[in-house]
């Protein structure tokens, strides 16, 4: 079967992260083979072979004598254009066996999650693979036995950093609060007090903004491991975006697969959270977990659950972790949107009268409680030593050393387009719908365009009169503008206004 | 917005059932409407809309102007090459959340399930949302109750048969044991006793052939609805391909979910069986459970226990069901492919001195409960009377009648390659592989190569010699009779020949 072999061709097809090969039907491989659509297949070069789905091609796109790779296939791969490869029926992916054993009842072993999630990563799950994996584990279907198991076979399935530092701190939030961008600030204050925090952040994925994607409105973020480490070597901190280095890469490939089935499992969010900061290095973390109706978590019971998975799982991976459980009520800051975020983180460094309180007092608080896990205040005294270290404007120099260390301070640019939108009736603000505060954002254009989003000019609680400013929306293109409009339109439940009980 | 349309084009991309659109992604639609890979879009002509999932382009392969479907969207969309199309985020589907609930332990209601089974079939779910229905069905979660809702839901969601009848006949065999080729020798005896037994098969999907392949060989399958009605109403009977009517088309979409993930759940299996029969227009059903190490069902206990699902989830929809619990631990009769499978099938209907009378005695055994259940014969005098049918050459007419009904009565042709596979050493035949043997007759090219296959020249059991003949591999191309042997000597646990305890 020595003659088994077609030339690869790149056709640009970006099927996100699941890699597929496409096929003519009647070419001699599919028939010599008896491939059929979505077949598992094996593509080998000489030096390298992946797993792919096939996609099977009836129309004259491509030529008999090619295959052709969607990007992420090519990518894993990595081949030449026109080289040869050769095809076969990929083997049956044998650790799907224990998410099938899962499913009847059966416990995750180490082995078995070690199994899972080695070919996970080495992407041997197909997508419908991978959601029988995600659903198994979703309904609160995993101990903190096999959360422990899961989160150690992520760490051993990614690169991890060693700082060669017995402190290295870190900080989560578990998410689903907008314009909760603490991390700067937080960063700002622990560094400047001595201590190392190496941050790396996310982008956005489905938010309006990450802290990478805020931090990339003021400096550069896509730092190479060795420029970061020597950002963190003269300043003791660093702000760069993680995406560059591949800590945990299962997590991102599992995390898809959740957002896509809207799917939550609290054994899989612990695994990930820990998984990413063990690998990153940390010894002491705090995790940020913010309760809400509309946030992520939505009750104090469910938040106490998570805090103690969190606890337990860090222990057993040798990580020291702290939790906050605080208010998911209401964004935080006024500002949604990189830039808007920042322009609120500005504010609270240079100490601003108009520096919007909350965002100013959770970092303090966040702030706080690192400087106490650091061992730089006793308990209870963290709060007045950050406090401290923002009024005296050490935190602004820190932070800004840290901007010029990473490529300088970049001034910030506001948004082409605005639109105030006003109250439409007098009344109290009743209600901040998260979720859909996020999405008007986003529909803006965060935060592909740095400078859309959302400027809050209310809280909750507040008396409004009508015609009162409720929110500017911010947006770089008319349509974008136009579009956000409609929704909001469309979506009145954004922001509820209720008359107020005399 | 009205500007935000792309014509449409159908470059042949076969991606099985699951609708795909692919876009550039500096094309105007993708950027006015932030859609990025693997982004859930409504694609809508004037007349029609259905949901799709993005393909990202960014090779020169598509144009701007552009948005190409994959076969599956394009057959559901039906629209004319060039068409103009607008595109738009597709809302969320609401069901999932009911799946989602089946995860955090609610129960299906009626209405649930009737909502996923409704958005199922208008392709709404995406194939990582269907695998997640699957898996959360897996496990045995399905209760009774939930089966019978379920399988309601999917009789609405397909075509329905009247025959204007009170008793149709039916059978079925949950499968897993190749060369089972009863239904045309049971049709045969059934309708030639005048009963009605208007009987559709499936192809093979992964087994080495169904009975529709078996029957192609033989005769024409694929009939009109009208064309199959006239040969019932001439003969009593019909052994027509049942694709070709839309009968349960959501259980198509399932099945090959679960066949990817190798995840059975009884509860939609029986769904599946219970749904068909039903809207067939059937009203009593004759189902074969073979139990077998190596068949679908593997001990009495699960035979039973679905057994009795399939009993009260038929009652439960208005239909007369029995089941045979059978012999599971070796082929019937010794053909494998659909060639071999029709000359077992003419030997028994001639009642040939060599017809293997294991099929013999299994093709009576349930045209004696049919007969009984149709109320021809008296509890346990079905047997008697099936022999009769059979030995008088009653059922030979009744066959070629239906046959010629079909359109005429057609030679078989042996396959041109045929290779003896010899015992390596003497002993007693002790097992068979179903699963294994099903898939050296596939690699062998059956069934899409007809006369492709397996002859099996032993039993279990049975003493041989070495050297002598335990089967014959048929191949109707010299590359395929190599693969299969190749597969064989990599695989000998096909069959297990064990020194004979004296």
């Amino acid at each position: 079967m020595s003659e088994n072999f077609l030339y690869l061709t790149r056709p640009g097809i970006d099927t996100h992260q699941e890699p597929v090969v496409y096929m003519r039907n009647d070419c001699h491989v599919c028939r010599a083979e008896g491939f059929s659509a979505q077949s598992r297949v094996r593509v080998c070069t000489g030096e390298r072979s992946i797993i792919a789905t096939l996609n099977i091609v009836t129309g004259d796109f491509l030529s008999h004598q090619k295959a052709a790779l969607s990007e992420a296939a090519w990518r894993l791969l990595n081949p030449q254009e026109g080289d040869k490869a050769y095809f076969k029926h990929a083997p049956a992916v044998d650790s799907m066996g224990y998410v099938r054993g899962k499913l009847y009842g059966k416990t995750l072993s180490q082995a078995a999650a070690s199994d899972i999630i080695r070919d996970i990563n080495h992407g041997l799950f197909s997508d419908i693979q991978l959601a029988a994996y995600v659903t198994a584990c979703a309904g609160n279907r995993l101990s903190t036995e096999e959360t422990i198991s899961i989160t150690r076979a992520m760490v051993e399935s990614g690169q991890r950093f060693h700082w060669g530092e017995d402190m290295v701190l870190d900080k989560h939030c578990v998410g689903g609060l907008p314009g909760n961008r603490t991390t700067p600030i937080v960063v700002a204050i622990v560094a400047a007090n001595g201590l190392l925090m190496p941050k790396t952040s996310s982008r956005a994925i489905t938010s309006p903004a990450g802290t990478a994607d805020t931090m990339e409105t003021l400096t550069e973020v896509t730092l190479s491991f060795e420029r970061m480490r020597k950002v963190v070597r003269e300043q003791g901190g660093c702000l760069a975006w993680g995406g560059s280095v591949s800590l945990s890469p299962t997590d991102d490939i599992i995390i898809r697969v959740e957002r896509a089935l809207d799917l939550d499992s609290e054994g899989q969010m612990v695994a990930s959270v820990i998984s990413k900061k063990v690998a990153a290095g940390s010894t002491h973390v705090l995790i940020d977990i913010p309760v809400g109706p509309t946030a992520k978590v939505r009750s104090a019971e469910v938040a106490r659950h998570l805090s103690d998975a969190l606890c337990k799982t860090g222990a057993a991976l040798g990580l020291n972790v702290k939790t906050i459980i605080s208010d998911g009520t209401q964004p935080v800051g006024r500002g949604i949107g990189p830039v808007l975020e920042a322009r609120d983180v500005l504010a609270v460094l240079n100490n601003a009268a108009d520096a919007p309180d909350d965002l100013r007092q959770r970092a303090l608080t966040l702030a706080a409680a690192l400087l106490e896990m650091g061992g730089k205040a006793a308990p209870r005294e963290g709060l007045q030593l950050a406090q401290q270290t923002l009024q005296s404007g050490a935190a602004l120099r820190k932070f800004e050393a840290i901007c010029h260390a990473q490529g300088g301070l970049k001034p910030l640019h506001p948004a082409k387009h605005q639109h105030v939108i006003r109250a439409p009736k007098s009344g109290i603000v009743a209600l901040f719908n998260n979720r859909v505060l996020a999405r008007l954002a986003s529909l803006a254009g965060a935060p592909n365009a740095p400078a859309a989003g959302l400027d809050l000019h209310v809280r909750l609680g507040e008396k409004v009169e009508a015609g009162q400013p409720l929110m500017t929306i911010h947006a770089e293109a008319s349509g974008e503008l136009e579009y956000a409009l409609d929704f909001y339109n469309t979506h009145p439940e954004v922001l509820r206004i209720e008359e107020e009980v005399v």
